[in-house]
């Protein structure tokens, strides 16, 4: 199966700004590309990435498209394929797999916080909506259209990160080269207040 | 099997003090451990509800122990035992049941920010620390006693609640008492820059 990862590049990770400098952001977001590539690659998917300008040294072949992410989604959605944000840190091949390997006319992680970080999509009257709050709307536009939509529950496709606690994630749960980039730039987990956070030496 | 439910009763939930009244915090968490003790019912145990003072009509069996969270569920982790967090809200008797047929000497749900959200405890090696980075320190304690620990992969077993943006994820997955108590005080999904918020009417 092919498998489309949207990748846009102006102002990456924008809400990591309080503990990234922009480059660091933009490096930060092409190794999570790197990864997710790969996590995708080792479950078996083709993967293709969805960019808004062209990519050098991708790690998988571009298809540049300018126009806004669902516009440009809904332009590559011929079934079987899957959708994959490009920001999953803590992705595994076998997360990926379960969702790969479920029934429906549509498989969906729930990102958290009402996102949609993966879709599997196995029916052309299926189509995606980004904007807005994307878990409820998939879950609209396939009763909509009679379709069966099943729901993964996935710790590691519901964490796409965007925001300084989710780093606590990547560097708790992390396999791959994201967690290494912050390790390597001194990032550590260390207790707080009942929860983890990030600290940078 | 034997599920223990922590509870403390000392100011619930204190990090939804931005979005509830000291009572309503009272009131939520007791709905959460309400919901907790019937889906660990439907997944086949039996609660104890292991507290720091009695509960007037408890929904399960209560313990009473004033002894350090810690001290007291390693006093109560007779093999095979499971020990379910009190506040997993959009909890399914599924995801616990994913969890209860997973192999290993320890089975561990990771909590978002390195807590820990479930454990199955089936040798008597194991014991528990949940002060500072519990999940980092259970990894520890196995691998110290050469224990074999599994960890589930699962958004509804690492969604424990304690800040408003969690309250999203109850509105937006929960099936039982606690999202409709949070839908009864006006509580719904509103669409924020990038993510889902809360409002309250």
């Amino acid at each position: 199966m092919r498998a489309v990862i949207p990748f846009a590049h102006s102002d990456p990770k924008s809400r990591l700004a309080p503990v990234l400098s922009p480059n660091e952001r933009a490096s930060f977001a092409r190794v999570m590309l790197e990864d997710v590539c790969k996590h995708v690659r080792d479950a078996g998917c083709r993967p293709n990435i969805l960019a808004t300008a062209d990519i050098e040294d991708a790690p998988a072949p571009v298809i540049v498209d300018e126009r806004p992410l669902s516009t440009a989604v809904n332009d590559h959605l011929q079934p079987p394929v899957a959708i994959v944000v490009a920001d999953l840190a803590i992705l595994t091949p076998t997360a990926l797999r379960r969702a790969f390997d479920l029934p429906g006319d549509v498989v969906m992680a729930p990102g958290r916080g009402g996102g949609t970080n993966v879709l599997v999509v196995r029916s052309p009257a299926f189509s995606v909506d980004y904007h807005g709050m994307s878990l409820s709307d998939h879950r609209s536009i396939a009763e909509r259209q009679g379709l069966e939509l099943v729901e993964i529950d996935s710790h590691r496709l519901a964490t796409d990160i965007d925001e300084p606690a989710d780093l606590v994630e990547v560097l708790l749960h992390g396999e791959g080269p994201s967690a290494a980039w912050l390790a390597e730039r001194g990032f550590r987990p260390v207790p707080a207040d009942g929860r983890v956070e990030i600290e940078r030496r």
